[in-house]
């Protein structure tokens, strides 16, 4: 018996596959057909309202319940009101919003209770700290998990909703783009996708010098930018694939032949040598290596 | 003697290796110890005028000349002035501007008796489209490259007159990164520097999108993003020297396992598969591959 057990602890860990699907945007996804900019005549590949058409595809069951977490905006009302019109205009009958703005919202059965009914959760934009020192460790995020990892609910966020879904949380880091160490800050996000650091508005302001630093820091993260009205649907934690009008950046650190950045000074510039790029656009699909699990 | 002929005609074409350097700036190198940015006071790596005094440092010669080239420029005088002022301060005697605003200018025997006497050459900013149309296949720069390859010379360019140098010369792409097929325009360089497309205020731009599209177009060339007062410096036409206060983005696209950019139409977003990336701070070195010319 002692020896089988020991046999046990032997193996790999292995997480169970979620049985519920993510939907991380880079922000601003289409919500109407109105209003078009240029840069979207310009774009033939941009569908109005396509990602979150697919989010509304996705919702199981009958007369499936969506609900609004606009917890990461400073203005929640604002925030959940475009997407209860969005959400009508594309047909959804049953949605509610969940105004949480403090970690004692975060403990509301009745809260709580929603997040049981719901077929899909969208997480609007806003601020990813203040997502993240709101719901990290809250009862209403640990059964957001719970449904996330046991149903088939699709749990979407946009923006900062999609930043906060990652491992490594990458939430400052303007200035120049990020290239000296320490001009990028990251903290622990809300763990729903693993193995992973995702940053949003990603080609549009520019972001992928300080995605590589976070990725230098730990190549076990893959880095994966979302572009503005463009979204990674991911289903088994692990197989994505591209929605939307823009390009989404991969960035895979594991071959990553030399780096200084735990050499040098903050306020020093980096080197990194061997990064692996991907740029992929709609439809286009990628599986996030598990190189944490060890196996590949 | 038939037989050895046809040898040699066998042998790979090996071009000779320039005796001159080239110094290739992102652009805004910096001219004087006054007016420091923010962004450079928070910058460790950063030294005043530290890629213009190893221009000067690498002057071969007594009382070398420096002949300044603004023919990038709508207003030549202004661009030319700034650099007689941080030339002087640096210490050089021996200064002369070479007015160039026409084809017919780039056939004047004074301007290319300057570039004869020339220990350094510095051809600043504007716009590359113009410095191509005016001196491309012009006696002036074919002196130039003559004096480049067989003398100990040393030819800088900043902004424009960095992009220029390339092989491939990238001349317009802002418009979102440059993700759409198309969004990212290029024409023939000046071919001072094989096998390379050079681009410039890489990471102040967010501009490595659209060098990703130039690279897909012909993995043949190595991209270079060269951000704001940063440099490479090249001896042999391929052993290259990081100097300045940012980073060099070098984007190789040699193993590129899949791309849709020749199937695409205008105006959709591509995707790209495995390109290499390396981001490399002052003093770091890389060698340029010959991939065109089969020996690497």
């Amino acid at each position: 018996m002692a020896v089988k057990q020991a046999r046990k602890k032997n193996q790999p860990q292995q997480l169970p596959l979620p049985k519920g699907k993510l939907l991380a945007i880079g922000g601003k996804e289409s919500k109407s057909e109105e209003n078009r900019s240029q840069a979207q005549e310009d774009n033939r590949g941009f569908v109005s309202e396509q990602i979150l058409k697919r989010f509304v595809d996705e919702l199981q069951g009958k007369k499936p319940l969506v609900v609004i977490i606009p917890a990461a905006s400073s203005l929640p009302e604002e925030s959940a009101q475009d997407y209860l019109t969005v959400f009508k205009a594309l047909g959804v009958k049953n949605i509610r919003v969940v105004d949480i703005r403090t970690r004692e919202d975060a403990k509301n059965p009745e809260n709580i209770e929603l997040v049981d009914r719901a077929a899909g959760i969208m997480i609007t934009g806003g601020d990813q700290l203040r997502l993240t020192s709101i719901l990290g460790g809250s009862p209403f995020l640990e059964r957001i998990k719970e449904r996330y990892i046991n149903e088939p609910v699709i749990v979407a966020g946009t923006s900062a909703g999609a930043s906060a879904m990652s491992t490594s949380m990458i939430y400052a880091g303007e200035t120049q783009g990020g290239m000296l160490k320490g001009q990028m800050s990251a903290t622990a996000g809300l763990d729903l996708l693993k193995n992973v650091a995702i940053d949003t508005h990603f080609i549009q302001r520019g972001r992928i010098i300080r995605m590589a630093q976070a990725v230098a820091q730990n190549p076990g993260c893959i880095g994966i930018g979302l572009e503005e009205d463009t979204a990674v649907l991911l289903k088994e934690g692990k197989e994505l694939e591209v929605v939307g009008s823009g390009l989404v950046t991969i960035l895979d650190g594991m071959d990553i032949s030399s780096t200084n950045i735990y050499e040098i000074e903050a306020g020093e510039p980096f080197t990194i040598c061997d990064l692996k790029l991907h740029l992929l656009g709609n439809g286009k699909t990628y599986t996030i290596p598990s190189y944490n699990g060890g196996h590949h």
